[in-house]
């Protein structure tokens, strides 16, 4: 079992993978811990698509469906929810299918779509997520969405934390042993050092620190988003 | 001041620089190590050029010129020199110019030499490398030569060296706070966890240990070298 880290879908798009493996999306700030509350409020699905055109049209087959997902990270004219992890609570999402499109995660997800299992999550489920890999035993790689193409510190962070958990059993490669030591050196004071991060500053800025603190909760929720076929589940 | 890392050249190809800025292109394993040495060491510059052909080319021009560097981390035939720190010795390069092509390094020179300033180094010239950056207090691109286009361990860390020497008058951004974060964890084992990293371990692997304690001495040159016009002086 050996695990790697891609800093951006386009490392990721670099990469020769041999045999299978499962890759992890990981959009800490906000998608996949949205992905992952919804999915822990009782939300049925989630159907990430690439553009506001697609979810749109895509609603006319799922008329029951919300609208989910931001641009600039604020809520798309038209939609039900934003891409805040606190919209997405068991009175809204509860047995409902969601259409969502968000700039970084998105995409991450789609990059990976054809890895032998493709899951997604942060911090807040990061044991849960670690448990299912470890059970497997499969090579994994560790996606971390980026923003806009670029590293980000604390999706780097959060496949630290995936890493130092499974380095009992596992080989990681240099830049899974660079993410370990990333999240060793940071885990002590991980929100107040996160917050230096330019995505997590913006959010503060434009009013989402609420957010913030709630992305960075360790562990908190036993879900494992599973992307196939097109469509999330938990 | 503020300073940034791109872990690969690709990467440092994707950023928009906007206003001046000082790179400093560092390949720990061997190259940029052992220009500084060679510079130490008395050679008077060090001329990189891309293949070996290039390098046969330019020795009609230079012909007293040693002929240095690697591909697949062995001496190429017919050239004076390989890779390793140890042959850039005072009794061989002593006022001599030196023209060297790598695989990662020279790569990496080419793809700064817009930056204002272009400087290189690793470890072993870490600390003259982070007074005269701070000393201009110019914005500063750490650049990673990585290797084969990806990312290395032991270049980040150096990276990581610098930002922390640097992080008391600069402001570091995501990237810059990653290596930063790597280095103090590795700082206190720094020799022993580098060897895991691939780069080291197949230096290790075809005869080349000593090479990688070599590269990881800390401040033992006090060079400076700049890359400029295409020449490399001290």
């Amino acid at each position: 079992m050996r695990i790697s880290v891609c800093f951006t879908p386009q490392d990721y798009l670099r990469q020769t993978f041999v045999g299978g493996h499962s890759a992890v999306v990981i959009d800490v700030l906000r998608a996949t811990t949205s992905i992952s509350a919804a999915l822990s409020n009782g939300c049925q699905q989630l159907i990430p698509v690439a553009t506001v055109e697609e979810a749109q049209a895509k609603k006319k087959n799922y008329p029951d469906a919300l609208l989910g997902g931001e641009r600039q990270a604020m809520l798309i004219p038209g939609f039900d929810l934003g891409n805040s992890p606190f919209e997405y609570s068991r009175g809204v999402v509860d047995g409902k299918t969601i259409i969502m499109t968000t700039t970084n995660g998105t995409l991450a997800l789609k990059t990976a779509e054809e890895a032998t299992k493709v899951y997604a999550g942060g911090f807040v489920n990061a044991a849960a997520l670690s448990d299912r890999l470890s059970a497997e035993g499969r090579d994994v790689t560790l996606l971390c969405a980026g923003t806009h193409g670029r590293f980000s510190l604390e999706d780097a962070l959060c496949a630290g934390l995936i890493a130092e958990r499974l380095s009992g059993q596992a080989k990681l490669g240099d830049t899974a042993l660079a993410v370990q030591a990333m999240y060793r050196d940071f885990r002590d004071d991980l929100a107040v050092r996160v917050a230096l991060s330019s995505h997590a500053a913006y959010l503060v800025e434009i009013g989402f620190a609420a957010d913030v603190g709630y992305c960075l909760q360790t562990d908190v929720f036993s879900v494992v988003p599973e992307f196939c076929d097109g469509v999330i589940t938990g």
